[in-house]
Parts: structure tokens; C-alpha cells; sequence
């Protein structure tokens, strides 16, 4: 099977650019924000809506699957190759709230094409709508420039409804339709690229165990006069058990928590030091003050391929104007742990709670609870399917693609999980986006660069990768 | 001049026992709550019945004097011996706020004496207008039984309003009134006993220093994923702060904190030692599950003779149900240094800020602040006017009368402070008596063992004491 000629791709995609701007916008308009109870029916008019739209791109199945929450959409389009990789595109089809009120210059759900016709304003624009529909387009240029009828890989689409309320019903759908749901990989395309001219592809994304621990003292508060320097404070306790879980050289000092971490290779090292990094514009973004972290690392290594404890939230005692004079009841600690590849996040639980078991001193009771974890992914740099991402984005870009990894952690992870998949993720928005705040806008050249991508993708795959 | 002969002391308070009590209910049955702005008449009407009374009770000068709040009341009554020495009692009028419906079995405002005849319950009857009120009739049995015309001290009452509400107008009164104040030992009537079979006198009280430090990292909470591991956490830094406050043996570690301290000599722990503490009891009261303090030191010396730290509320980032993962903009602590004599608050207060700067890490901005402290105070052992108060008590009493200290801080400091005078207490009160709770009360038999004492003691002090 040859590759696909690169000139015919994009004819075919000039060809149908005001088509597909035309079908995106009336998409955009439907304001599918999972958030707000009151807009459920506009969230399934908008699975509704790219159900129609997947149909009418030529996806031989394409259907609504109904969630305890808000629905999603599944599609599938077998490729006429039986030994053709699958393949599952993840996406979402809901939206962050956003009011005109807010600060947008236009209204959030009538998107706009700025005068220069580089970049359309909407809503979802870039999260996600606009990075799910490039699909529609690409595989038809697939088809289009390949001559074929159906495309070279088995191509399905998961595209929930809400991703923007924290997934909740994610995973016990993935659970129940895994067969219908198998793949090779799943390409994630809900993501972002370094900046408008370093195009790169995400490797990997942190996972997250978050905790919670309760320490009880004194049955009420009780008064520092009289009772204090003589009995155990748990806002003491709370404070003394977060500060001892980093060393001096910012590691986390619980026995067993980096256990069967995958450790940064130097090849990787290199590649994050080639990224065009500028500290103090980082933390522009970041809004923050300085840097500082796990000793030995740079930033962006610390941010994506180490783990963390992070204290989200701490309190106790008074909280309120000027001072009162009491020995607090209790305390709590809000902790967050990122988590990277090899760690497993009961392993981590476990180590967590024996660690503040160990700590907790006599006179303190504590409570501690987890909520559900969700693990790490990475894929390897010399996963065939990675590579077949970075060429097909290489040509769409005619650049050097360079990788990243997400320090946050996602929904992905489910499906890496519960599918026994490695995920990868290609995504066309940059950090100028604006995702979750005012004038949310993608960029056109970059949006039919995703299309091109997706084009020359499925056709690489088809050629070049068959999984065991 | 001859001790005045208990006998005849008896007699005379046995014959005004009735017509005391009887009085002592009129004052009671008025709600001065210092707390409730709708009650400030009350409150005015407790001192003007209090100031009539003083006038009944045979003081030459009975005054109100204003504040910017709640009225004081003012007496004096001079010996006609020119060389004897001034004493100035200290009490207060106001009460805490009470209500049938918090629990109490009778009306707190409407006393009554139970069937036994063995206490009388209402608000205030210990805290503190029975306490002060023993003062009335402690100097006419002193009159009485010595045949004196006027006391064996220039006798000073200084009476304030609003105790319960922390005393904001004390301190500006007394360095108005300093002059008038004058005096050679301040008597506070406003502490209790050991117990109703442990009589006890009252040496000292720790001091206060309040601080509250703010901790600013970015500029807004940002995302854990995204930045996690590489900027400083505001909330990690306030944990790490108090965790560093104290060393494994649980001594403060800022420097100089423990400078000029009057560390407990021998004779002061014995006499400690022999009180009948019973640790489980004071548990109890605690309401705490264990005991932990400065290593070297006893319960009881940890909460009366030694300063601390202690965390009275510690907040930042997220405390809201389930988890945030966030990175908090700001977090705070709010500490209370309890000071013991030799300390100087602001002192303490400067070591505690070079300690602080010293410590917040770079990327981190921080405030502290701090409120008026409170000087600590202690009465030597061997001082003669306490030595007076402790022959006197145990002429009342017929008991050894052993030494106790507060761990708390009160207004007394603020005597000891402008008028230079040592501040000694006489508090017959006992932990069963139910201060700012439901159904308070005071022990009659306790009550007249107060009124007994103040006749021996003016007595005592006048042939005892000359200061210098």
C-alpha cells in the first residue's frame, strides 16, 4: 500500500474547507454545556447533531449511547483490511459554561471568523468541537487522496458528553461496551500542541490519588490557656505530617512511592531540553513567583514526568478575623498525588496510609480516604503508532515534530485501562486558546493541519503498523 | 495592732449571712451582659446598684467611671493609718450571656438557693459578682471584729463592665486613672481554687502574644496537573513553617524565645508536685484523648510555668467536600505564644518575625502581623502580701493553702503593667461553679470562706506589710 500523495490531501481538504467551517460553526451554536442542568437537552441535540454529521461523513455506524449523565456518541468505520489496526478516537462533545457577561467580545455561541480568516471565536471552538471534528474531514481525504472506500485502519470514535463535569460516567460505559470499544491505541484528540510553530506531540500524561486526612483532637476546641503546651493539637499534627513528606531536596519521603517508577531516559531528557522553554514566560502562565521542586530536575521534567504530593488544602482551627485562643478539634489535609509511569496508584494509597498511620501520635485519632485514582499513561518513543503520529503531523506541518507529555491527568487513562491500549494523543490547539475562560478561538491553519495529520495518519498506520 | 480574733470575724458574718445573700440576689437579677448591645442599661444599672452599695457598705468614694464601652465602678476607702499599705481589687459587674432555653434548670437572672442550702445558682454568682461581692461584707467583719473605724488598708475597688467581652476599654482606663489606681499590690477576685477540699492561692498567669502570618503564592489557585511539582505551594510552606516551630522534645525553636525566662525552681515544682492532680480527671476537662508537651516538664508545668506555640487555626486552598486539585494562591496560620514571667512579648514578637523571614522560601510572599499582647505575671513566693493571703485564706479555710498558677491571660496583666504593682489572686471559686456555662453557681459555705479571708486579710497585710 503506497502513502498517500501529500498534494491530493490537500486539494481534497481546500476543496471542502467552507463546507466544513460552515458545518463546525452550526455545531459550535449548539451550547452543550454538561455543567448546567438546564442545558441537558442542548447536550444531546449536540450528540445528536455529530451522530447525523458522522452518518452523513460516511461512518457505516454511528450511534447515541446513553450514560447515566449526558450521552455520548460511538461511530465505527471497519476498514475493508480485516488485519487493519483499530484504532479509537476519544473526544468530547460538551462545553464549559461561558456568558457574554464574562468578557467575551461576541457571543460565546455564534461563532465568529476574525477579518484576517485565521481563527474562529466560539466556544468549544478548540475544547473540543473543533479538535473532534477534524476527523469528519480527514478520514475523507484519506479516502479521497487514497482512492479507497473504506480507510486503511478500523477506525472508531468515543466522543462523551461530559468531560467537562469530570467524566463521571466515563469509565463504567468504557467497562460495559469494552468489546465494541477494543483497539490497538486510542488517539486522544483533546489536547494541545507547545505553540503555533512547534508542532509536538503528547507522550504521556500524569495520573492523580487523591487523599483526604481528618485528625481529631481535643472532643471541641478547647482553650490554649488553660489546656495549651500540654495536650496534642491536630492542626499541629496536620502541619507536622505534610511537612515531613518531602525531604529537603523536595522528594517525597514515603517508603515505596516512587517504587517501579519508569525513570526519564536520557533520550527523553534531551528531547524536553530541545523545547523552546521560557522559564519566566512559564511562569507568567503559572502566576506564580518562582520555581522550585524535586531537586535534579528542570521544570518541565518536574511537571511531567515526576511525581508529587501536593497539599491542595489545609485547615483547622480558626480561620476567621483577628485571633482566638483555642486548641482546635480538628484539622484536615487535602492531598493530591500526580502520579507518573510504573507507579501504581493502591500501591501508593497503601504506602500513604501505613506512612500517616506510623505518624499520627497518640492523643490523635485520624481518618484517611482516598478517592478514585486515576493512573498514569505513556507511551513509548518507539511505539510504532507514536511514530506514525509524528510522521503524519511532520508532513502536515512540513516541521520537526517535537514530543511533551501533560503534567494533568485525564480520561484517557480509563480508557488505556479498562482497554489494555497504550494512548496517544494528537491534538492541534495551542496555549493561546483560551480553553475555560473568555474568546475561546482555534486556530484555522492549525485546524485543517489536524485534518491533514488525520489523513496521512490512517494511512500510515495501515502501512506501517500491525499490531501483535 | 493585734490579729483580729477569728471568733469574733464569725460571728459578725454569720449575723449579715441573710441580708448579704439577699442582696447579692438583687445584683444578681440584673442581666448585665457585657456581650448583648440591647442589655448596655443592664449593665449600666449592675454598676450603679454596685457603686449604691459600695456607698451602703461604708466606702467614703464611690464612683462610676465611664469608658468608651460598659461603666466601671470605682471605691476607695483609705486607712487612717497614713503608712498603710494600698490594695486595689480588681473584679468585674458584667456577665455571660445565659437563656433558660441553653439548658439551665431555673432562670439564670433569677437566683436560687437549693434546698440544702448549699449554693446559689445563677449567671454571675461566681463569674463574678459573688466573688466581688464578698468584699462588702469581708472588710465590715474586719471593722467589726478590730473595732477599726476606717481598714488596715487604703482599700481600692476597681470594678469593670465588660470583662466578658475582653476588657477593650481596661487598659486606656487604668493609664487615665493611673494616679487614682496607685498601689502597692493588685488583689483580682476573679480565679478559683483548686478544689472545694484543696484551698489554693493563685501565683501567676501566662502572658499572649497573638501572630498571624499570610502566605501568597500565584496569583490565583492553579492547576495541580499543570504546574504541580515545579512552583512553591503557599499552603506547604504554612505547614512547614509551624512544623519547624517546635524540636523533637517540643521546645519552641525560634532563637531567643526562651530568653529571661524565670525557669521553675525546685521549691515551685515541689509545691506543684503536691497538689492532687489526678491526670485522667484533667483529661476529662481537657477533652483530649493524651498528654504531650516540653519534654522535662510536668503536665501541670507545661500549661502554668512554660511558654508554647500553639496553632490556633491553620487555612489554605480547597475545604470543601471531596477534592480540588489546585494549588492554592494563599494560605495562614494564626499562632498564640503563651509567655511566662521574663519573657517580653515584644521581644518574642521580633524574634518570631526574623524567624519567619528567614524561612519563607523564595517565590513565596508573606505578612505578619500581630495583636496587643498580654505581659505575663508572677508573685513571688516569699512576696509578704502573698505570704498575708495565704495566712488568711488558711485561717478561713482551717487548711494548708497551697499555690497554683493559670495558664490563661487576663486583664490582671494590664494592672501589673501601668500600675507597677505585683498582682496577687484571692478566688474562691471552684471548677464544678460552671463559668460561661449553663447552670453557674457558687458554694455558699465557699462564698463565706471568701468574705472571712478578705477580714483576716486586711488585717494581716496592714500589721505584716510595710512596702518599701
Amino acid at each position: 500500500m503506497s502513502e498517500t500523495p501529500d498534494s491530493a490531501v490537500r486539494t481534497y481538504i481546500d476543496t471542502h474547507r467552507a463546507a466544513f467551517l460552515d458545518d463546525l460553526a452550526e455545531w459550535l451554536r449548539i451550547p452543550s454545556v454538561s455543567a448546567e442542568p438546564e442545558r441537558a437537552p442542548e447536550v444531546r441535540r449536540s450528540a445528536e447533531w455529530l451522530r447525523d454529521k458522522l452518518r452523513e461523513t460516511g461512518f457505516p455506524v454511528a450511534e447515541i449511547w446513553e450514560t447515566a449523565g449526558a450521552p455520548t456518541v460511538f461511530a465505527e468505520w471497519p476498514s475493508e483490511d480485516a488485519a487493519a489496526p483499530t484504532v479509537l478516537v476519544y473526544g468530547h462533545h460538551d462545553v464549559q459554561p461561558a456568558a457574554r457577561e464574562d468578557g467575551w467580545h461576541t457571543d460565546p455561541f455564534e461563532p465568529v471568523i476574525s477579518a484576517d480568516g485565521s481563527r474562529m471565536t466560539a466556544r468549544g471552538a478548540a475544547d473540543d468541537k473543533g479538535q473532534v471534528f477534524f476527523h469528519t474531514l480527514g478520514v475523507r481525504a484519506h479516502l479521497a487522496a487514497t482512492g479507497r472506500s473504506t480507510p486503511a485502519v478500523h477506525l472508531k470514535l468515543l466522543i462523551e458528553g461530559e468531560e467537562e463535569s469530570g467524566s463521571p460516567h466515563l469509565r463504567p460505559l468504557v467497562e460495559a461496551r469494552a468489546e465494541r470499544l477494543r483497539a490497538d491505541a486510542v488517539i486522544v484528540s483533546d489536547t494541545g500542541m507547545w505553540s503555533e510553530t512547534t508542532p509536538t506531540v503528547c507522550t504521556g500524561m500524569r495520573g492523580v490519588a487523591d487523599c483526604e486526612i481528618e485528625l481529631y483532637g481535643p472532643d471541641q476546641d478547647i482553650h490554649s490557656g488553660s489546656f495549651g503546651g500540654a495536650v496534642p493539637n491536630p492542626a499541629t499534627v496536620a502541619a507536622r505530617l505534610f511537612a515531613q513528606m518531602h525531604d529537603a531536596d523536595e522528594r517525597v519521603t514515603i517508603p515505596g512511592f516512587y517504587d517501579g517508577i519508569e525513570e526519564l531516559t536520557d533520550t527523553e531528557r534531551a528531547l524536553i531540553a530541545e523545547l523552546p522553554f521560557d522559564e519566566s514566560e512559564w511562569l507568567r502562565t503559572a502566576r506564580s513567583y518562582g520555581t522550585s521542586g524535586e531537586a535534579g530536575y528542570s521544570t518541565l521534567e518536574r511537571v511531567w514526568a515526576r511525581p508529587t504530593a501536593e497539599l491542595n488544602g489545609i485547615g483547622g482551627g480558626y480561620q476567621g478575623p483577628g485571633g482566638k485562643t483555642i486548641i482546635p478539634a480538628s484539622a484536615q489535609l487535602k492531598i493530591s498525588f500526580r502520579l507518573v509511569s510504573g507507579q501504581d496508584p493502591y500501591q501508593v494509597q497503601a504506602a500513604v496510609k501505613d506512612w500517616v498511620m506510623a505518624r499520627v501520635p497518640a492523643g490523635i485519632r485520624h481518618d484517611i480516604t482516598f478517592g478514585a485514582p486515576t493512573r498514569p499513561c505513556l507511551t513509548p518513543l518507539d511505539h510504532p503508532a507514536l511514530q506514525s503520529v509524528v510522521r503524519a503531523m511532520g508532513r502536515a506541518f512540513g516541521q520537526k515534530v517535537r514530543y511533551t507529555r501533560e503534567g494533568g491527568s485525564g480520561p484517557a487513562a480509563d480508557l488505556q485501562d479498562v482497554l489494555g491500549a497504550p494512548v496517544l494523543f494528537l491534538g492541534i490547539s495551542v496555549p493561546s486558546d483560551g480553553w475555560h475562560s473568555v474568546n475561546e478561538k482555534i486556530e484555522l491553519d492549525l485546524l485543517f493541519k489536524g485534518v491533514e495529520t488525520t489523513a496521512y495518519l490512517w494511512a500510515d498506520l495501515g502501512s506501517h503498523w500491525t499490531p501483535a
